[in-house]
């Protein structure tokens, strides 16, 4: 790198007091054109709703609000078209669109930026922005919810083996598994809820960082730009990036959520579980090993919370220790929101499409529950009800019988009365009616429990819930 | 580690089935009764609940409950007074209490366990001790506000000057900055709130991950503890650790905001600021430099985002791909809590003291104030509204004359009429009325701008805002 | 909290010139002495080590060199057995030290702390500390490197399925897969190794930041300590907490690899694989489910990713941004060294308990690749080595005759020879001969491949490589 | 998302045994061909080197083995032309050059992938390019400690404040402060050093994850590639990412120093400091304060470890827990690796373009020194040198007389000697001479010491270590 590298910028907007250029160097880390030009659609409707403004408040004519609007009209069209020539050395998607602007409609682009600053103005753009993903994520939310409702549904009565430390504890419906990951889902619904509340404040008028003394009406740009009022305080207003952090953190804990049904689709389809089968759509194969059906999508769902935690961490350093107010370190804050909301999306959509898909094995599932005892616990909740043993006490002679079942390799609902009576002689044949795993699930009537009946209310509660 | 380190294990609670004793490094890795006793009046609670819906169910004896609860209370008072002696080989806080229970109270202790798991009971005593640690927090965080409250109302009027990449931009009230981070304080003081209402519903009775078959009453422990409602899945009820991850991004988010003041003290304070003096008791001094006067405290806290995103990033690792139901992992999802509630709570306390006792030098900030050309924006937007030139070239005519006053070795404001006009004929006598920086502050009118009585404002309302 | 609240504080070493004094507040934030006491054997190894050097070098007599010497060690006595009483109001360690060495010697006491700064004592302290983890850290991988060789040796023709995407891609060897964990732990103590060559630097003689004007001899003192020679810069040295940073990415690492490990026993004690059984010692039972055997030791094996990588991240977000040179930000280094090497040495020593422990059960494994068609790919290497087929050709040839016996619900080796010629007419007798899953392993005889005489050339190689 | 919009696909690799085709959705979250397009160079070496060992061990023909290198040779050129069609549909790098291949050269192409898999293939095409990033970047820290050194060398007897808590502690010479970021960097250097050594092992041959039954020879390949041996365990070598991972580390880690450096230079830029002038080339104006020259340069520094700890955070968080050997999961590894050393390098750059370029204000550093008492420890010392005072007395008198001097608005040298002796009569009028700030650095000569004497060896010595 030599000085003459530099590149003649005499066009810049910041450059009419320096003597230097800009050196290649500065230009590759400064421009933020590659990726803020994501953000074109925001920052033609916040330069409208402004100029619209500074129109009605007298401080430009209705004529230059006019030709501003109509040129931004045109630009915008251009970008959409492909026919726009975007600058690095015009460094951002703002100073792009003003020049441009400048070339189609002069004096009174120039005009534009009265009682505003880039400070305001990006971060006015980045919460528009933030504010649609949160949108398009909560109606993906939604249509992943559904396809979980369709299929909780369709199972409501199938049952499998419900694990804790992937070991086999109880049996479980297929319905209320999938139930779990609905929970899951809304909550992260609430969680963006309240992030787009909280966020839903207009940073437009803030200017730099102190306000500004031109008369400007800020309700009219807020409103206009669908904000529900102002935020309170100038300085804050361009040195806030919570509502970043906040998305990228919802939407963290939705990739995790994913991560987690991945994790399960991912054992559910491999030969030893044999409880799903993917759609071909959702499965690869592999360039050595024709057989194999890979559950691709599932494993990438899974990775997903890597680079999406890696984004809340990224922005988390960034802000930490920041002194106020703008610091061109908040220009970092773009790629991480626009990465994660991508790759999000993408994990939504593809989980929603492999639970629509997919095929449940009833037969293998059923198959699995004849191992591991998982009617264990509704012999000992027998002996507590109809004993009226202890709890302490019924569970070690549980576990004696489980331990005699293993040892004759025999499943619980094999073992004969009078093999029960070798460890407890109270036990009666009435104890052998709850060993089956279809009368376990059944009995598990409690509020928010596995049977078919509180799982067919918990889904008709969920899609009541649902506009 | 040999074999024969193993503990007699014999009265573990699930050793009845295992032959082999439990190894040193197992009980090493497995024991959590070193963290996890902080839950020991959740947990109290939480089986106080159970046991008086217990036996308004039926499920155990009148005489029981009473048995169960008296012995519960002693046991709270052995462990507040310290006579109550923890046990590693007891692995957890619950059978640490439930143990004891026995001990005092026999084949009662032995039913409380009657329709409930280790899962959903430590599920609702960590929900339980969040829900306080946000209300804790919740009123910290209002201390800290009214601290900031009470200097920015002293200083509504104060100038100094506004920074943007730590460069003087325009001056601000003292009073307006501090009210950035008010702004800030009330969002993550809605963050908390939020979370709050979300996790505040009751795992309890969810048993071990499958609901039960006894008939309980999940609304009336839900209502006894606090709760708003039972939660609806009981698998979803014993893996969520939602609430969990939630608290400790509200956490990480206000300790950031809580770095960003402090880096701000610790520049304000050092000599080449002086815009502060923090008092002696969150200053300390130096072993070797007598003369020090280090703002430790503003340091501390400025480093505490890192072990509290470090606690997020903990639980978030933890949560990643982890199928249904409870596994062993969750047990590591105390400690990030416990640790990330203690030190946001010492951060804001000390923040608190900083702020309260601290004492602005208006002398020092006037200082500042005449390098750095903090009203040049005053300048240019008077030529924009008295001259109606466009603002791009009122900035560049205004860069031009604050190069001439830099090359002069003078202030704006210092600058001769004529100076000016050499650069913009146009200018004339009116225009030095807006180079002090007391102007600039008060033509600041724009709604959430710098100026006094907009401060003012903005102090009045914060203050209603306030229970 | 109130004024009133402040501590009388007048033994404080910097107390004197402060009219204050320090509240309670401040205390709780700025005493380290809670955690910083696990340097309490570093701290008299250097100070010893320093008043060694101030002797020879004529800055103390000889006398207060042999009274700080006696006094050092008597309190070392104290701290082992417990009599000794630490101090809050004292902050740290240094400080509790160096208070007791003057109430047990005086002004030699006083003379001790000559040349030196309480920032280059912690640093020299908290590196020693790192360095003997390193030790014992490296220790403990050795120690889990010889059960995988022991277990591999023992397994070295045992066949299992080996999977990608959990599919079963090709049968392997035990042996082979656990020598992949040889491999990856052979790397981590290389990185271990060096990290502690890199840090093996002694601060000590940095004094505050500048370096001394005692004739004090810095390579006497790196010396006595077992560096390597002395820091080159004292800014760097007083400043520098990389070595930390290292420390915890190497651990973090190794967590990684041993979590990896943990999900594999995980998936293969659950009752759908079988592959292992674990010992009871690293088993635990359920409070519901009397028959479960949980893989608990190696869920939290799994989980301490989590709190390793979040003790790395909150020492680099501690770091970010940190002008020179010390500041109290680095305080809070400690903790999550002191918690990531407690907690990686647990992992390692369960890893190593279940590693050795375990049971490996043939059938259960060899029963798993009469699925999955295991050896295709041996079928598509026949074709292009024997037929000449094009790999590509051959690919497709191998995956239309596995289609066909899934269709026939036939595994590969059950196919007639007709079968396999209505797919592809060229096939001969010859091909059925690759077909078994031992013929397969055997024959990938490539270097580093799954045959068994590559196994037990690699478990040479390994255990040669070994001291 | 419907079934319609599958695409066709029927030239997929894996495509032949599968009946449905792939979702739009699947396409999205499946193809990497939008970012490992970066691999192609290092794809083609790695097939040119596999295809001439396929020859040399008689696994394809000479004639084939030419017309595969020109093909490739010819696409290489193709790519760097931009004359190449890429296509989603072909997920990758390795499809779409080995489908172009297979237009060029027919049959040809089909063997190439014999005795090969994706998985060592992408494995080895990674593992290439960090090499290269490592060799690159090492280049760049070489350039940055040059420029460092020039610095260094000019300045090895300017004078400023050196500080700790970002307080005036004791003078040291800017070329003692700059070589204590040669030491930070001088460590980066030997980590990536580390890193490269450790990594430069060859997976290719690991095939699929067992090796292969064709005879090849993996050390002519690995030595073909530069590789120093080929990787021992093939499970091992296509699962592994540890290289990643630590090449990531001392990414994150080098950007942190950097980040420090940074804030260094964002508050030396400062009003408030003024100790150098950035040049124009590295600074940056503002669109409504035309006065501003901000450090923009040096913010966008300070939050790169923003982005390459979260990248680093990605990694880890991918890999835990990840059973053998590999999944899809590990597609997630390379944008967080090129995005980090993409804008490490950028970092570095601007970095050394900054450091090259600014100039140092010795009148204002000197101006700072007089704040602050900087000299108070040398009349501590002095004290314990001449008096033989101990040193905790000695830095209680050197306290009262800093308070005497800051009561009386004095700085220290500036004192009478009545004054200094009305609080230790002992004092001489010889300790005035060691209270200007010349004479404090020069005194420190012990090793690594501020003395300008120490500094030159030190950079004589940093100079002699370059190559």
């Amino acid at each position: 790198m030599t000085k003459s590298e530099n590149t003649k910028n005499s066009s810049s907007i910041w450059g009419g007091r320096f003597e230097g250029g800009v050196s290649s160097v500065m230009e590759r880390i400064n421009a933020s054109i590659a990726f803020d030009r994501e953000l074109y659609r925001q920052d033609i409707m916040g330069s409208k709703a402004h100029a619209d403004m500074l129109v009605k408040t007298g401080i430009i004519s209705r004529a230059d609000g006019e030709a501003i609007t109509a040129g931004l009209t045109r630009i915008e069209g251009e970008i959409e078209s492909g026919a726009f020539a975007f600058s690095a050395a015009l460094e951002d998607i703002h100073m792009n669109i003003e020049t441009r602007l400048a070339e189609l409609t002069g004096d009174a682009a120039k005009r534009l930026h009265t009682a505003r600053s880039r400070n305001d103005q990006v971060a006015t753009d980045l919460r528009l922005w933030v504010r649609d993903a949160i949108d398009r994520i909560s109606a993906d939310i939604d249509a992943l919810i559904s396809s979980l409702l369709d299929q909780a549904e369709r199972h409501a009565d199938t049952v499998m083996p419900g694990y804790t430390h992937l070991q086999t504890a109880q049996p479980v419906t297929v319905g209320h598994h999938l139930m779990a990951y609905v929970e899951m889902l809304r909550r992260d619904h609430g969680r963006f809820a309240d992030a787009r509340l909280r966020m839903n404040e207009s940073p437009l008028g803030a200017a730099a960082l102190a306000g500004t003394s031109f008369p400007i009406d800020r309700q009219m740009t807020a409103k206009a730009l669908g904000f529900d009022r102002p935020m309170r305080n100038s300085m804050d207003a361009v040195s806030d990036r919570d509502f970043a952090a906040e998305f990228l953190f919802a939407a963290s804990l939705t990739a995790v959520h994913l991560s987690r049904l991945a994790e399960e689709l991912v054992l559910w389809s491999s030969d030893r579980f044999g409880f799903i089968t993917l759609s071909d759509e959702f499965s690869t194969g592999s360039s050595i090993m024709p057989q194999k059906r890979n559950p691709d999508a599932a494993e990438l769902v899974r990775a997903k919370p890597g680079r999406i935690t890696g984004a809340l961490i990224t922005l988390l350093t960034i802000l930490k220790g920041l002194p106020m107010t703008y610091g061109k370190d908040l220009q970092e804050d773009k790629e991480p929101v626009f990465d994660a909301a991508e790759h999000l999306m993408i994990a939504l959509a593809a989980t929603t499409g492999m639970m629509r898909d997919l095929t449940f094995q009833p037969e293998a599932m059923g198959d699995a529950l004849k191992h591991g005892f998982a009617t264990a616990t509704d012999l000992a909740d027998w002996m507590v009800r109809v004993l009226n043993l202890p709890f302490r006490k019924a569970h070690h002679a549980t576990g004696a019988i489980v331990a005699l079942a293993e040892q004759k390799g025999l499943r619980l609902d094999e073992l004969s009365l009078e093999d029960m009576q070798s460890v407890l002689p109270e036990i009666t044949a009435d104890a052998l009616s709850v060993l089956t795993v279809d009368h376990s699930v059944a009995s598990r009537m409690s509020e928010g429990g596995t049977a078919p009946a509180q799982v067919r209310t918990a889904i008709a509660k969920a899609r009541q819930d649902r506009p």
